[in-house]
C-alpha cells in the first residue's frame, strides 16, 4: 500500500490522515466561519489558501463561506482537482506550503480551540430504513415476527421525508421531546415528556449534483451525484413513534433533532473501502440493478457517556447495508423528484446480525425486556437525562485509515409545559 | 357591511377586492420579480411604492425580491402596517396615488402581462390529514371500513414530511411520475408509469414566525405564527403510494410535485369568514384546546380542463375542517421542532359530506367503480395526459368577497425510460 506522508504530524491511528480530508465549517474567536479540512488534530484554512491563489477555486472563491454547497456545487471534477491538490499541498516533499512560514502559521489551526458548525445548509434530509436486520427488528416489536419485514421491504428502499430544520451538528444539546404517549391498555394517550427516547446509529449522504424536476437519476450514474457521508445520529422517540406513525409514518418521533458530524467525508476518500453489498434476492427491477460496487467497509461503533465515563455499546459496519446509496438515490428521484445540492440521505439505522451489533437502544435492550450495564455500573433501557451519545466510523485497509471523527449529543430535561 | 371603495376598477366578483390585498412575486418583459398585491385584474407593485417612501418597510426595503420570506420575516406588525397603509393608498378618497399619475402608470400592471412566480421559498412543506370524511374515505378503501379512521386520528392532526423542492407555481406542468406499482393478485411489482395519477384539493398555510428547536408553540399563540393561505393541489399516485406507504408513509407517490396558487391570501384578510371548527369529540389533550374559533368558511371546488372545456366536479369548504391551522402547527412543533419562516404546511384533502364534495378522484372514483362524466362526453377514473386540474376559492359575506384565484396544472406524458 502505497501511504502518502505530509509534513503535518498526524498519529498512526488518526482518522484525519492525508489520505481523507474531510471538509468542515469551522470557526475560532478570531476567525469568522469558513471551510477548512481535517489534517491529525489541526485544520487547514481553505479559504486562506484560496485567497493565496493556491487552490482550483481560486478564480471563483468559495471557502470563505459558512457552508459547504457552493463548493459542491462546482461539481465533480473540482472537487477532485481540489483533493488532489491538497494532498500535494500537504505532502512531505512539496515545499510550497511546507516552507511558507507565515502561510503555515497562520492556515494550519488546532482543532482544539475551534468551533465546529454544521457543515451543510440541508435543502432536505430524507431517511431511509435499508438495513435489513434492523428492520426485521423492529418490524418484530412494532408488528410482530409474522409482519416483520413488510412485502415492499426486499422490493425497495424504503424512505419517508425527514425535517431538515432540526438537522444539527455533534455538539449541539438535544431537549428531550414531549408528545401524545399511549399505553396499549390506556383507553386514551397522555401528554407527557418521552420515556422511551433512542439514537439511531446512521450514516448519511451528501447529494453533490441536483436533477431537474421530472427528470430521474439513472442508478448507474447515481454515485456521481454523491459529494461524501457524514455519522448521523437520528433521534427517536419510541413511544410518541408508536402511537402516531399509522397511518403516514414518523413526524413528531423525529423532528426534534438529528445530529451529524461536523466532518464530511468524501467519496473519493472511501474510494479505497468500496465493496459489494449483500446478494439482493429476488434481484432488484431493472431500475435499481447496478453492475459496480457500492457498497463500503465502514466500521462503527455508537457509546453511552455519562459523566465523561464512556461505555461502547455497540460494533458494527456500513457493509451490512442491503441498499446502497446509489440505490436510494435512484428510487428517491424515480418519480421525478428534483435532489437539491446538500440534500442529506440517511442510511437508516445500521445493525448487524450480532446482539452487540445492533444500531439502537429499542434493538439493543428488546423494548425494554433486557437492560444494558454501563462501565459505572449504572443500568439502562434508554437514554436518561444528563445522558451522551457518541457514534465513531472509520474505515481501514492495511496502513491507511480513513475516519469520521464522532457525532456527540447530550440529552437536557424536557420543556417545562405549564399545563 | 362596511366595504370599502378603490379607485381601481374591481368586478363585482372578483376574488381580488381591496378587502383581500393578497401577496405574490411577478415579473415581466420588462420587470424583474418582485412583491405584488392584486387588486380586481392589476398588480400593484410594491418594490415601486417602497422605493418612493410610501410604505412602511420604505427604511428597510423587502418587496424587490423574487420571494415572500424577507418581508414575512418582518413580523406581524409590519404586516398589519403594511395592510393597512396599502388599503389607504388605494382608497377612492386618498388622492396620494390615485393623483400620482406617474406612478399609478407605472406601478398598476395588468394581470394579464405578467409571469407569476413560487411566492414562497418553501425551507419545510408538511402535510397534514385532517378532514375527517377524507380519512374515514381513504381509510375504507385501503384498509377497510373497521380500520378507517386510524385510533390515533381523533387525538391529534396527524400528519408527515412532505418534500419541499417539488412544491411548484400554478401553470407548472407535471409530469407522470413512473414508480413501482403492484397489482394485489402479483407475485411482485412492475416499473410503470402511474395509472392511478390524482389530485388533492387542499389548502396550505405559510408560516410567518419561527421557534427556536426545543420551544413549542402555545395554541392560543399559533394564529400569531400564520401568515396566510394558498390554495395546494397534492399530486399523488395512488397506484404507488399503496404499494410504498407501509410502514414509513407516502415518499415517490407525492414527491413529483405540489402546486400551489401564485396569491398568498393573509390570515388578517380573511379574518371576517372566521368560524367555529367542528365540535371535537374526545375533547382534545390540553395543549391542543383552543379557546379562540380558529377555522375559516372558505369555498372551494375543483375542475377538470380538458381541451380547454371545464367541469367542475367537486365542491366543498375549508370549513368542514376537523383540526384547525393552529392545531396543526401546535402540534407540529409540541416536540420541539423548529418550524421556519416560509415553512407550507397542507391540510390535508379536503373533503365534505356529500358524494360530490370530495376532494380528490380517489374518492370521487370510489377507486375506479364509478367513472366521472365530463362536459364534452369523456368520462374519467383517474387524470389522463393533457388534463388540467384546476382549483378555486374565495371567502364571501354579504358584499365582501376574498378570493384565492386558482391554481392550475397540466399533466405531461411519463418520462422515456430506456428499460
Amino acid at each position: 500500500m502505497d501511504t502518502k506522508k505530509t509534513f503535518v504530524p498526524v498519529e498512526r491511528n488518526s482518522d484525519f490522515s492525508i489520505h481523507n480530508l474531510p471538509y468542515g465549517i469551522f470557526s475560532s474567536d478570531s476567525l469568522s466561519p469558513r471551510v477548512g479540512v481535517a489534517i491529525g488534530n489541526q485544520i487547514l484554512d481553505l479559504s486562506q489558501l484560496e485567497s493565496a491563489g493556491l487552490l482550483p477555486t481560486s478564480d471563483m472563491p468559495v471557502f470563505h463561506n459558512n457552508t459547504l454547497n457552493p463548493f459542491i456545487s462546482l461539481g465533480k471534477a473540482i472537487w477532485q482537482q481540489t483533493r488532489a491538490r491538497l494532498q500535494s499541498l500537504l505532502d512531505a516533499d512539496n515545499p510550497e506550503l511546507r516552507d511558507n512560514q507565515a502561510l503555515r502559521a497562520s492556515a494550519l489551526i488546532e482543532q482544539a480551540i475551534v468551533q465546529m458548525h454544521l457543515p451543510i445548509h440541508v435543502p432536505s434530509y430524507t431517511d431511509f430504513y435499508s438495513s435489513r436486520e434492523h428492520a426485521f427488528n423492529v418490524g418484530c416489536m412494532f408488528r410482530g415476527p409474522e409482519n416483520a419485514l413488510m412485502p415492499n421491504w426486499t422490493e425497495l428502499p424504503v424512505g419517508y421525508n425527514g425535517r431538515a430544520s432540526s438537522v444539527v451538528v455533534s455538539g449541539t444539546d438535544i431537549v428531550r421531546p414531549s408528545g401524545q404517549i399511549k399505553a396499549p391498555d390506556a383507553e386514551r394517550p397522555v401528554f407527557s415528556p418521552c420515556r422511551k427516547l433512542d439514537f439511531e446509529l446512521e450514516t448519511g449522504f451528501i447529494v453533490g449534483r441536483s436533477n431537474a424536476l421530472g427528470k430521474p437519476i439513472p442508478v448507474e450514474e447515481a454515485h456521481e451525484h454523491i459529494f461524501g457521508m457524514v455519522l448521523l445520529n437520528d433521534w427517536s422517540a419510541r413511544d410518541i413513534q408508536q402511537w402516531e406513525y399509522i397511518p403516514l409514518g414518523p413526524f413528531n418521533s423525529k423532528t426534534f433533532g438529528s445530529s451529524i458530524s461536523p466532518w464530511v467525508v468524501t467519496l473519493d476518500a472511501l474510494e479505497l473501502f468500496r465493496c459489494p453489498a449483500p446478494k439482493q434476492e429476488p434481484l432488484p427491477l431493472p431500475y435499481l440493478r447496478e453492475t459496480r460496487d457500492n457498497n463500503y467497509d465502514i466500521n462503527l461503533e455508537v457509546s453511552f457517556d455519562v459523566a465523561g465515563e464512556e461505555t461502547v455499546i455497540s460494533k458494527t459496519n456500513f457493509k451490512y447495508m442491503y441498499w446502497t446509496m446509489a440505490q436510494q438515490l435512484t428510487h428517491h428521484a424515480i418519480s421525478g423528484c428534483n435532489m437539491q445540492v446538500g440534500d442529506l440521505l440517511g442510511s437508516g439505522t445500521i445493525s448487524g446480525k450480532e446482539k452487540n451489533s445492533r444500531g439502537s437502544l429499542l434493538e439493543l435492550t428488546w423494548n425494554m425486556s433486557e437492560a444494558l450495564t454501563l462501565q459505572n455500573g449504572e443500568s439502562r433501557h434508554f437514554i436518561e437525562d444528563g445522558d451522551s451519545i457518541v457514534m465513531r466510523g472509520y474505515a481501514q485497509k492495511d496502513n491507511v485509515r480513513v475516519g469520521f471523527g464522532e457525532v456527540r449529543g447530550k440529552v437536557l430535561p424536557a420543556h417545562n409545559f405549564n399545563f
